[in-house]
């Protein structure tokens, strides 16, 4: 599993993998021998009742989760809090097409849904952990998916929630965006229906389904402002290439298609048999819903809805003209107010 | 030039073909024995103070145009206007590459920019019809461009001008847009570096085009509220194909391609080294910038930015849920607010 150029411990370690022996998926297939990646921050204290869990977003990993929203003074303070990252099945680290051995490996892999991630989180925390709560279950875009299905799967878990730029189910419009990118690994002649050699046969795939996310990741203004020049790049094309191209090409096309189709059809109504008011009306964690301004993948309005079905909750808008790609955490800015609005979820008493 | 299946008069006409003989471009081409296809509707009054044009946007041609913004009882009532609706150079009707001889055409068929559709019209408007003013130039997308181009170039023939969902200058995320559905064109292997048999042969790239335009061109809220149920559509799917890769399907590779790379490089500032509020500074016509709310392509954002550079300019901001695509026509919502802002304008006096 680690002799892998990009999905190895020397670029996304250290961590950890937990054993879950066959994991049958809500889709009819089974993992044989399924692992989730995962890796730990802090000291679980005596009483259990500091640990936070920290999820992961399409493509990102739980080193980067964990450089972007950890850190000592900031509200996922190590010095405080025993915090929790996983990796996604499908997401290189975990059990992935990219890792599974004949017959059932590579186009061949089973899909995955949100819920499988859940219910494999689930064990890991009471399992390898003994938590029977966490403090605080929060995640960015597909992170935020996944943190909704706690809330919905798992009530009396979780004490908070803090999904950020993610809904609790995909809209259309986020079908087709993924179905977009999707497209444009699936229509390179070099993915053959998956079953490319090699992944770097696919690259040109790979490069325009990373302009796609060029075109919906950042705001407008990010563009007309030219908000590249603040990373060090010279121009819009060297930033395209440099930042976005160069974050996906190390990464196996089948993996990405499975987390795609994933995205895809995450939707926590699927608890209250497709009602998604019903399904968000039985969450108990106290929930601040945290969309930005300028996201055009995840739109205010699609969050507010949402946020209305869930009781107690607040809205928090973060400002950032970063759009959806603010939740990489590299604009200041959207740190500072993320921070926060954690750090007063977390002061709250529940 | 008719033989097309699909640019002919049988589907596009009637219309006339105005002979601009050797035409030079901005880039250094020349459309030899270069014919604007155009057509009228009304008529000319003795006095030559009634006439307006009617700019097409990507893709779009006369007959369409004329059915979208024009009827008895509207602001662009043919009892009382002259108008005339042309066709971009590119667009098919036109001369274009799928019309013009080898060695020029296809592939080879030279770039095309918004100022040298504008100087066509020009002289089609003054050598044609002898005016040597236009009441109103108006157009949507595309034809916003064209009708700013107009603004800048001959300001002392517009009197009064209506830039819908359009820009004066392309914005960096626009060019974003149309290089995302370029390149599903050029990435289809079918298309062979322009050099395809038939256009039919690129069907996929021409579907996968198409799904782009699906994905930027209607609001989030179209999709999430299913209103293509309101087209007679069954579903998303059935809408996107039957919608979207129907309207796009019968088109030239090329032709298109020619329309997006003259949609990129669209820029009035070229008129002052440079200078956008310079070039726009220099308008005399009354402007009205009509930018629709829930537009994704052209954000309102970057209509008002320009239009605050217009002098005596106002801004009137189209609702409609229908986003960029509003300019079709087929929301009667948006139809009706145009037509309001257009009146109003036509009713100035200038």
């Amino acid at each position: 599993m680690s002799d892998h150029p990009y999905y190895n411990q020397e670029v996304h370690g250290p961590y950890e993998l937990f054993d879950l022996g066959p994991f049958p998926l809500e889709e009819g297939g089974t993992l044989r021998g399924c692992q989730l990646a995962y890796t730990t921050v802090g000291e679980l204290s005596d009483t259990r009742d500091n640990a936070i869990l920290l999820l992961p977003w399409y493509a990102g990993t739980s080193k980067r989760l964990g450089q972007a929203y950890i850190g000592p003074g900031r509200a996922l303070d190590p010095g405080k809090y025993f915090i929790i990252l996983v990796n996604q099945l499908g997401s290189g680290l975990s059990t992935s097409p990219h890792n599974t051995p004949a017959p059932f490996g590579r186009a061949s892999f089973p899909r995955v849904r949100t819920g499988d991630d859940v219910r494999a989180q689930e064990r890991l925390v009471r399992e390898r952990f003994g938590l029977d709560h966490l403090e605080l279950v929060l995640g960015a875009s597909m992170g935020a998916q996944q943190a909704y299905e706690w809330t919905v799967r798992f009530p009396d878990m979780v004490k908070r929630a803090a999904p950020i730029a993610g809904t609790a189910k995909t809209t259309p419009h986020d079908l087709l965006y993924v179905e977009t990118f999707s497209e444009a690994i699936r229509s390179d002649p070099a993915w053959r229906g998956g079953w490319y050699a090699s992944a770097e046969d696919v690259h040109l795939g790979l490069r325009r389904h990373a302009r796609v996310w060029g075109l919906m990741g950042f705001s407008t203004e990010f563009y007309k402002q030219a908000m590249w020049q603040g990373l060090g790049f010279s121009s819009l094309e060297d930033f395209l290439v440099g930042l976005l191209e160069g974050a996906f090409l190390p990464n196996d096309p089948n993996n990405l298609l499975c987390q795609a189709w994933k995205w895809q059809q995450s939707d926590v109504g699927r608890h209250s048999d497709g009602d998604l008011a019903a399904a968000l009306g039985r969450v108990k964690a106290k929930t601040f819903v945290l969309p930005v301004d300028e996201d055009m993948v995840i739109p205010i309005r699609d969050c507010e809805a949402e946020q209305r079905l869930i009781p107690g909750s607040e809205l928090r808008v973060i400002n950032s003209l970063w759009g959806h790609l603010a939740l990489l955490g590299l604009d200041p800015s959207y740190t500072q107010q993320l921070d926060r609005h954690l750090g007063e979820l977390l002061d709250k008493t529940v």
